[in-house]
């Protein structure tokens, strides 16, 4: 008899540069790119209810891709999150909770799916609700991703940077993750595909972090706060980016502390993410 | 600058069942089947030499597809290899050598190679070697790996059980695996297949252990001594079933030591191989 409940962990995922690619079937959207998986992530806890409720860290929030995966599989659920990481900037929150809840409903509700039928469950529902298109696949690999194909498994393809590192962050906030994926189109598929081209040649963290930052740039989505931390952070020696999308900054080893800021520390996450 | 020395941790693998493809190009041979990453592993220190050792516990030894990767990248290193699991006994241990190596030598040649590239090296040196088929793409991704298709990253695929769980087992020793590979290739298939498709139906930790048993038997690849413990643990309601290709058994939970034996214990290790 499955358990009234079951608990999963899944890495906070910063995107540093993406090429995204809408199609008519969600598990063949997605998007091309790299980021950092992080040890700071979001513990999911599901137990079976009458009525859906989504709570994290105390405040009862709606999370459309939850609410996805739960509709997707026909159940109801209480789901409570708990995480370090600030919702709504640039940290894939919301494909944690969409792959927590996939992950450890599965096992609440025995429904004997496969790890890539709940992740395609959980990328499914980000794509449709419009809140991300790689974090989910990023997430459920681990390390330091490299999306070659986008979609969920059996389409997208994964490779990665092979590096374990330390990683700073400072956040000022969200921003608009929809409207963003919505706009600016050909602008994000050119600098993407130009910096993916770049990190092919040489797989390594530093040149993630260059050519994240010459992606944030040529794109435009750099705000004001973050680009005058990347820019002391820079001048001080460090590497430093922006995570895509939020108004937060992310910075290798102690780049950011080094240069006198306050920030957050964690490591990058070799695992993906499991049942707890 | 690359440093001098780098490590590696490579998780243990034992294959639970297997069907064998044999292609003419290493990346394209490989197997179906399905298997458990352990916590018990193997770490693999890397450093630059003017000639090749290769040293495990201590015991200077020839691991063909260790020697294989370094040809492969041209160079010669001392590597200095640890680990609590019996050598050829069906837990993996040249292909996590393999691995290890390649995962290290990169750090510390300044090789620039991606994460699909460098498991790509250690599975052709393990398949050219004939002393593995599955072990290095499962020891790469962690977790309870289904092997979908065969062969290295860009052809091989791969899914997995969603489970975490402690793992016992206990070893007689090692059969000749050269040998096994190369014999009863159509027997292998048929069971093989068979186990696969009943895996697929219901992806979860106990059909692992009842196919893997059911295939074990089907190949006539059981030892007496494997039939005598897997018997005395069935018969005490507990999951166990013969490590592919050792004479080991394996056991889930505390199934073995339940029953009155003395196993080693260790957990499903959901990350991959990584540097450490």
């Amino acid at each position: 008899m499955p358990p009234n409940t079951a608990s999963a962990f899944v890495p906070g995922h910063v995107t540093i540069f993406f090429s995204p690619t809408w199609r008519s079937e969600p598990e063949r959207s997605g998007s091309v790119g790299a980021g950092i998986t992080l040890s700071d992530g979001v513990t999911v806890d599901v137990e079976s209810a009458t009525e859906t409720r989504i709570t994290v860290n105390g405040s009862v929030l709606d999370i459309e891709p939850v609410q996805g995966v739960l509709d997707s599989i026909g159940r109801s659920a209480q789901i409570t999150a708990a995480t370090p990481l600030p919702v709504g900037a640039g940290f894939g929150v919301s494909g944690a909770l969409a792959l927590g809840t996939a992950l450890a409903a599965n096992h609440v509700f025995g429904l004997n799916r496969s790890e890539n039928e709940l992740i395609t469950l959980a990328h499914t529902a980000e794509v449709e609700a419009g809140t991300g298109l790689g974090d989910v696949m990023a997430q459920a690999r681990g390390g330091i991703p490299i999306r070659l194909q986008p979609g969920a498994p059996h389409h997208g393809m994964l490779d990665g940077i092979p590096a374990v590192a330390t990683i700073e962050y400072l956040s000022f906030g969200g921003l608009d993750t929809p409207d963003i994926l919505a706009a600016e189109q050909e602008t994000l598929e050119a600098a993407g595909d130009a910096a993916q081209e770049q990190l092919l040649a040489d797989p390594s963290i530093t040149t993630l972090f260059d050519t994240g930052w010459q992606f944030a740039r040529d794109t435009e989505l750099v705000t004001p706060e973050v680009d005058e931390v990347v820019a002391a952070v820079r001048s001080n020696g460090g590497l430093a980016s922006m995570a895509m999308l939020g108004r937060t900054v992310i910075g290798l080893g102690s780049a950011l502390s080094d240069a006198g800021f306050e920030p957050s520390s964690c490591q990058t996450h070799p695992p993906g993410a499991t049942l707890r």
